[in-house]
């Protein structure tokens, strides 16, 4: 049995996967609901980019202050060669890029920031079977991959993970937060935690601070080395994963009692968010340079952020604890 | 008589308009003064670079939220190749870069915010003839420009301008920023005032949001045509220009009334500003990606800055008529 990518499997996928983060993070909010912004592209975009997508966002929240969840299926006729600078042979090919991002900012400094994204990426020498992509929400792509796996000749990958960035640490949050991720990971084998690990503290970190964004979590891409199937497993156990790893953490510190000094480090913390989307974050900077659609994109920043000029907190405080135990690439399995 | 650049002339002239700024903003202020941050580049730095700098800020003042006024001279022992894209001749060569760089946030969301920045950049074949910088704020370069032309053969040139970001367009307000402009740079003749406006609206461009910054002013790189003599002068022109431009203005708007509902529209624009300045602005990427004092090079950024999801202002609003009447390239010398 061939095991030709599945495109319409991997949809309903995600499309189950941004339902069910929404209704769980909308219940643990307890106030606010998300609402929906579905999108589409102009089929004439001068780029040659169809499909649309479902922006989800909730904002003013009780316990978050803003939270976006956003799946995405997009397509092209010709891939730029900035999208491909690994592999030159793919540029001018049709692709398709479907995924789940999401970013949550909660509002008790006490809660952390998460981040958690999905995607599967397929080009093809086939022509496309339609001119007209198919709606962002139903139906199945237009691009004919996974009818023949022969003819298509299909290159894809499968990319992901998700990653924490706490204001004020606390060693449990952070040791069941990796302890889910490498549990998700542990049926695949035993290099996949580290492996995925190590690669997120390396991509989350921000070199003109030479300060990691948080306290990481997993980060793969270009991942197909165990076939469509069981690739698509472990994509599936990283996307379910992570309502486990970051809800409990929600519920256990969203009542935390909290002051306005805490507040102010939260919003000066989060301008490292900023920095780190806006100045290094690939995915971040290609779709804002290649015509992406800016409001999905940009609804990862925060709601509200402060910046001040060389700020340093004081020796041995909890602010401090952060940069000095926390912001570090550590072995949170054995942290307690 | 030989017209060669004088360092010691530029670096003298930068600290006094540092001065002049700052004296003449505390004093519209009327209430906080700028504290100095003097600071100097590690002399064991890998990448060969030398200097430092004087920054100045005044934070939480009665006019102005947040105002950075910086001197940097930096020196290198080679010119990296992604300085000098168009001249890809002077790679590895020592080079030195001084210059005067200031942001204003005011808090009367009518004030609008501005930016200015007089620079001088050169390269020379010239040995150092010392390997210690000397001083940031005294004393003359240590690379031996100026001292001689024949031997050295320095490449140099100078850059700048002002821009104005206004959150409440007032015509009065563009057109006088504007006539200033134009009347300093008119005694260098009929082209420059219109060269340097286009250049500047071309700059400060937003393209993921199909958006000016602001409504413009002055821009300019690479200028040396004047030879230094007369296109220092013309610099000075410009960095003179900037308090007859801008202090007017905050002046005049300085005690509008305000609203809550104005402040939150300021400090959601204000997320314009830090997405100009991290995604497009080849300065801070450059200084960002390269090493710069990241305090310094952000100290552009706002002190508080709001990112809603697809907000969109009232048609016919104040808040929309920023968007419709000021944020595009217009001919300012004629509006009233």
């Amino acid at each position: 049995m061939s095991d030709v990518p599945d495109l319409a499997a991997v949809k309903a996928y995600l499309l189950d996967l941004q339902d069910r983060i929404c209704a769980e993070l909308s219940a643990e909010d307890g106030r606010e609901t998300f609402r929906t912004d579905e999108w589409t592209r102009d089929p004439s975009d001068p780029k040659g980019m169809g499909g649309g997508g479902r922006t989800r966002i909730l904002a003013e929240g009780a316990v978050f202050e803003k939270a976006g969840v956003a799946f995405s299926h997009v397509t092209g006729t010709k891939l730029p060669p900035s999208a491909t600078a690994h592999r030159p042979e793919l540029a001018g090919r049709p692709w398709v890029a479907m995924g789940v991002s999401l970013v949550i900012h909660p509002r008790n400094p006490r809660v952390p920031t998460s981040h958690a994204n999905v995607r599967f990426f397929s080009t093809t020498d086939a022509t496309p079977t339609s001119a007209t992509p198919s709606s962002p929400t139903t139906g199945h792509s237009s691009l004919g991959l996974g009818h023949s796996g022969a003819a298509a000749a299909p290159v894809w990958w499968f990319g992901g993970g998700f990653d924490l960035t706490p204001y004020y640490g606390y060693e449990a949050d952070c040791a069941h937060w990796h302890r889910t991720a490498y549990d998700a990971l542990a049926p695949f084998g035993p290099g996949y935690y580290p492996r995925f690990k190590t690669w997120c503290d390396d991509y989350f970190f921000l070199k003109h601070r030479n300060e990691p964004r948080g306290v990481g979590g997993l980060f793969f891409d270009d991942f197909a080395e165990l076939g469509f199937s069981r690739s698509f497993e472990l994509l599936r156990a990283v996307g379910d994963a992570y309502l486990p790893a970051y809800r409990p953490i929600v519920a256990r510190r969203k009542t935390e009692p909290t002051t306005e000094t805490e507040r102010d480090w939260q919003l000066y913390r989060r301008g490292r968010y900023v920095e780190f989307n806006l100045v290094w974050d690939r995915g971040t900077l290609f779709g804002l340079q290649s015509g992406g659609r800016t409001e999905s994109i940009l609804m990862s920043l925060p709601p509200l952020v402060r910046w001040d000029y060389a700020r340093t907190p004081a020796p041995g405080s909890e602010e401090a604890r952060l940069d000095t135990d926390f912001l570090r690439p550590r072995d949170w399995l054995t942290a307690r």
